[in-house]
């Protein structure tokens, strides 16, 4: 079987989604590139769980082009090309609609950052980027998608291997990483941190932002030269 | 076995619903219609799911009257048989008293359409009929119920095609489709979407309807002559 | 093994509240009555589920003293037995700490009956009994419990053959039936009508009760001498 | 093996911890002391919990110095040393980000007695320590919150064998107890009080405290030398 070692890898975080609670029937996908290939695995389009194998996988090539398979590719398929194409650090890409961190992209806000748990993984509130524009939205939707995560954090500054998950407004979330099962794990993370922060909202409505010195420090002990977090 | 393929589907179908957590002890039960021979199977009344059977569903024929079966049917059975009679274009019907979906039952609320998960399958507000006057409900109950539904799609033009559920204010939800399957796959959309639209207005209470632009884009992907999603 | 019949039923019920979620650790406890005997089978003090057996129910008469068993009976064991002594028609008693039940008898309030599911069960709001004074609280407390249900009952007209729920405010619920089985069905219920009347309160603050001819359509459907719920 | 009788019994609470459903991937961990070797068990860092065996868990003496083991412990190890080192009482710490402790700390507020499930284990709000300054963020974090959550018990008048949890302003809870075990019970507790005191608010944002005479009651059935909880 070619491509065999992204097909595991993209079948396994496929599978990883239904049971860590984050997808619903069909609606999420989690693929895995080969940058050396230059193509990456994803899931088809509208297949069950339950039905997936490796070789059900899709190979795509960082330009959304199928090369290798014979099912229809996720329709979310363009929009992980595009971040493929620019982001060259990132070798897998998750999308879901995952409860909390949805309703939190319909609320149209970004998840503000209130404790050390969302700071483990980044020091940003977690971005929403607001809807794209009608013409974009009736062009070519899902490449459009990809440029909209893609100039939502050029306007802010962020840095894709800083900040791993994105809202998309009236949409739903995507997480990336150097692998699919680091992106599956940033969507677990960002359910988790995007339930909580709702709720602390709900128990104090007044609630500050956490303060600037437990960001670093709680960032700090998980990334970067003076990490000490695991082995 | 008489009826075989029918009993085989709704007794699957009923078997789905507390496996995807939409109802407690018996609150619920589906229905599989075979057009050609003019009845449906239809989960009898009282049984516990663990108890079913293929066997044990019950024979109706679109006026409710039992043609085989030796088992009450579900007490919601008339308000199955009304919906068949007038949508010929259905073949299964669901009913649940699922959690969020209910809750937004009783408060007598449409669910506001917040997101693109709600786009993927309809482009209005969740219906929800206001309860019916009480001459109705000491009358034919479970047949008034069913022109409850009838008289809602009719006076807000909606199209039973496009519009697969309905709120019951101060009850539940019913859910239809092509079959049986496909109305249990509704029920749990609607579920989803309940709960997301829910802690969408917690997270923002001013938050603005999903576009235009977005709804007609979600739902031609999966609707229509220019659908792409799926296989 | 003497009281056999009751051990069984009363272990089996204890057995059901873990699974169907309704206590977590040691937090409940069920008990099935022999009227012809006159004593009850009840789960002892502080023994976790996986530890039960039959065996190890205590039998207690309805004095709430020990008449065969070497483990305590459950700590709440003398409010179980006024309400056997008191009820003639009681054959099971559940206790639970359910997190949406006692959420409401924490906050001192009567569950508002808001839907159909409610009055398929009883048609007046869930009654919740204010906290019994310092001194009683002192005294016997759990033979005072007994009675701060039975004088709510008492005081608001409740027949404890149509309301078989009741929330202790401050502190829990306590339901009852015919026998153990009914009375953990009631504690599901109560929770399920729980959560579902928070959830309302959330989506509708101006939300309605239920109206009269609804709560008595669905009353009747399952209760009386025309219900038709059931086979 | 050496230490082996606290290797098996850290390994066992760890592992109890996702069980419980208090820890998402690696965001917990349990420690287990021998106090006539001086030394505790504790969780390797950032190992996940499918991995751990008893050889894995890393032995740590008083001062935090890892004595037999060859992963690095927990990034919470100093925490857990300091507090072994003032309270000779305790046998066993754990720390969680579990949902709903998290987000009342998060919210910087402790977590009000507003029943008798909380009263069963103590009688005062639930401390929440707010966070330590700058300056002891930026040095010994680790060690500095185990003097935080000293510095809070001795301000407020707390003793620890009443009161075996807190909750760390902006992070999240930590409990304790006579061993690993009787911890981790302590963190199923605090995530369900704190669970049912967030739905109380909401049902009734009124709601006034437990009054005194409950507290008291529920406190001294299972505490003290008139308890009469248990066997």
């Amino acid at each position: 079987m070619r491509y065999e070692t992204i097909r595991q890898k993209a079948y396994a975080a496929n599978m990883q989604l239904p049971e860590l609670g984050l997808v619903l029937f069909t609606f999420g996908n989690a693929s895995e590139a080969d940058r050396q290939e230059g193509v990456f695995a994803i899931k088809p389009s509208g297949v069950a769980y339950a039905d997936l194998s490796p070789e059900k996988m899709v190979i795509v090539d960082f330009d959304g082009k199928t090369v290798d398979g014979s099912l229809n590719p996720s329709s979310d398929t363009q929009t992980h090309a595009v971040l493929y194409r620019h982001w060259e650090g990132i070798g897998g890409i998750v999308h879901t609609h995952s409860t909390y961190a949805t309703a939190w992209a319909q609320s149209l806000r970004a998840i503000p950052i209130y404790g050390t748990t969302h700071a483990d993984y980044n020091i940003v509130d977690i971005p929403c980027a607001l809807p794209m524009d009608d013409a974009m939205i009736q062009g070519d939707y899902e490449i459009q998608t990809g440029y909209q995560v893609l100039d939502h954090f050029k306007e802010n500054g962020f840095d894709y291997r800083e900040v791993e998950m994105i809202l998309l407004g009236n949409h739903a979330p995507f997480t990336w990483g150097k692998n699919a099962a680091k992106a599956v794990h940033n969507s677990a993370v960002l359910e988790q941190v995007a339930k909580m922060a709702y709720l602390t909202e709900q128990i104090n409505p007044q609630v500050p932002l956490l303060k600037k010195a437990l960001m670093d420090k709680h960032y700090q002990r998980k990334h970067g030269p003076n990490s000490y977090y695991g082995q």
